[in-house]
């Protein structure tokens, strides 16, 4: 159940009922695509940083180590001891870009896992029963995520197929909700867009999916190559045919300023790879823009990442110990450089909750916007 | 200043003061050779393992990052942040293992780092006045480790230069901790006993180091290829000439089943990196013996990985997860692994010094030397 608190401009301050808890939106989900956060992060280190949502993802934890033995161990939320929601991606957008020799028909898709080669065959039946032995709070449609430039024709064709792929969904789930053992009897479904950047397809299939009355509609199929105003426009496109009391989540997206501009034109619900990767890369975010912490200048610094960071690492070790560390090779660094980028992200995400709650939410956007992406 | 508390047979009770905080011994140091934990393991991770002892390296420190960076931002405790006792290994065995082009001569080494191949020379004042900037509780002495084996004419004459190095590194550490900008004024030295295998050089060094009346005595040169019952009979043999009234370490020893053998034979500080290099490879410590975590067998056990241990990962996670993780190559699995293996580690000394306490080692002893060493 979405609630709409209050609205500047599009952007939406909401809140939404899981069975795993209540989430304050907008909202950036923390990915944990193996049931484990890149970095070491454990469970209790998400606590710690006030995680909201954990996302994890339907194809990886399909091939290893299996949802029947994730579901025997009492569904995900037990397995990796996390009692906060849980969104599974559905794995649509992991089986079109890792899986190999993939073959789509009407029924399903056919493809190699990229772990041992192994043939796998997935239908919209199949990813909801994954999905239902998972035991998420949100599962996600299974959808066809086509490349950005593809033809018109195929990208119009390739909707009718997600659409029809989404009704057997939502049959799949109503059924499998019904059964007695059922891992997560409040499990919801979340719809998802496609059209690729075609205005008009987008237009039609968003239209098509809002009729089904879903708990919550996502905008796939974006942040794979095209530019960011191709990617608003599609946003600002299709947000006029979303349903105002259901929570907007737009998938793979992005870096803070992509967030915050998301959030101006009413997205919910964001998540990304960006901490953990940028993490891996020594690339710090503060709130003054993007460093490096391998950077010759941090040597001999005694400060923390940011001063208006009070993150687990920001108020523990300094900029010296954790250049240190990246030029000693020590895995600590990797953990440390994720969390402090994890923590900025739920943090940007409360600090724009926070502007919404007092109306300051377009001082907010013109401060930080443009800062929180720029190299510093 | 050390006290000893309690005695059965030879194995001791005591404890050790130090500039930061009192150490219970027996005890096992926690190795950090670079200023950070394997597996990912902050200092804050150790204050939750119980962890009484930090060990960091001379050799690794004074060339990555560089030591007057690290006395420049404080010390050592304060630049990894941590503030209970922290002993610096001295760099000998390093520059021993790990250099190249090594040249030994009466004033020090010279040597070609691992990191960049640049040429070093350390004297026994260099290692003292590195590990002066790095302000450890306890300095390790200067010394040559000799391989085992290595002829007996080369052995003694390497033993009477680590003596009068040894005379070197008193007198250069005195004068540095008069200096008024001294990072630690209450840094003690360690005098390290060599002589390979022959128990007569062993304890001719022993008695030689011994009138130097230092605050604590090691044994080095052992743990390199000799077997247990030579390493035992070493041990043996040298202990009878050990000051009674001060701490024994044993350098880099050992198994669990070597750490109690050591104890009964009088040894009262261990280290090893064996907790992290078996976590590394998914060998884990239980009170039952070493389990191998990838085995099939704990796919789907929701157990802990020891029923009896209380440490973080076994308050939290299943044996089932863990094996995912390390079967999906989640760097959490390396972390959780060498957590748990660093707190059995702990809390085998705890267990230790509980039975030394009751008058009940002994017992301890005949029930756990061997078991704990066995692969089940």
């Amino acid at each position: 159940m979405f609630t709409l608190i209050k609205q500047e401009g599009h952007a939406r301050r909401g809140s939404f009922v899981t069975a795993h808890g209540i989430v304050q939106t907008p909202v950036f989900m923390n990915v944990g695509t193996q049931a484990a956060i890149k970095g070491a992060l454990s469970s209790e280190d998400l606590e710690r940083i006030d995680c909201q949502v954990e996302l994890s993802n339907t194809y990886h934890l399909h091939i290893r180590p299996g949802d029947t033995l994730i579901r025997s161990q009492g569904g995900l939320h037990r397995f990796m001891v996390w009692d906060r929601p849980i969104l599974t991606d559905s794995g649509g957008f992991q089986i079109f870009s890792l899986a190999r020799l993939r073959k789509i028909s009407e029924e399903g898709v056919a493809f190699n896992s990229h772990v041992d080669g192994r043939r796998i065959f997935m239908s919209p039946e199949d990813c909801m029963r994954i999905q239902s032995n998972l035991g998420s709070d949100i599962a996600m449609a299974f959808d066809e995520c086509v490349e950005i430039p593809s033809p018109r024709e195929y990208v119009k064709k390739s909707c009718d197929r997600t659409y029809r792929w989404l009704v057997r969904c939502c049959d799949a789930l109503a059924k499998l909700k019904e059964t007695q053992d059922t891992v997560n009897p409040g499990q919801m479904l979340f719809g998802i867009n496609q059209g690729a950047v075609y205005p008009d397809l987008r237009i039609r299939h968003m239209k098509q999916i809002a009729e089904l009355d879903l708990p919550g509609y996502a905008i796939g199929g974006l942040a794979v190559g095209e530019t960011a105003p191709e990617m608003y426009d599609i946003i600002e496109a299709v947000e006029e045919h979303m349903p105002k009391e259901k929570p907007r989540y737009l998938m793979g997206v992005g870096t803070p300023g992509n967030i915050i501009e998301g959030t101006a034109r009413g997205v919910d619900f964001f998540d990304c790879v960006m901490p953990a990767r940028n993490g891996n890369k020594r690339q710090l975010f503060t709130w003054s823009g993007i460093i490096n912490i391998k950077n010759e200048k941090y040597a001999n610094d005694s400060g923390k990442i940011d001063d208006q960071c009070a993150c687990p690492v920001c108020m523990r070790y300094s900029r010296a110990y954790l250049r240190h560390l990246f030029k000693a090779g020590e895995m600590l660094a990797l953990r440390l450089a994720v969390m402090h980028n994890l923590f900025f992200y739920n943090n940007l995400m409360s600090r724009i909750r926070n502007a919404l709650d007092n109306g300051a939410f377009q001082a907010f956007r013109l401060e930080y916007s443009e800062i929180l992406d720029q190299r510093i």
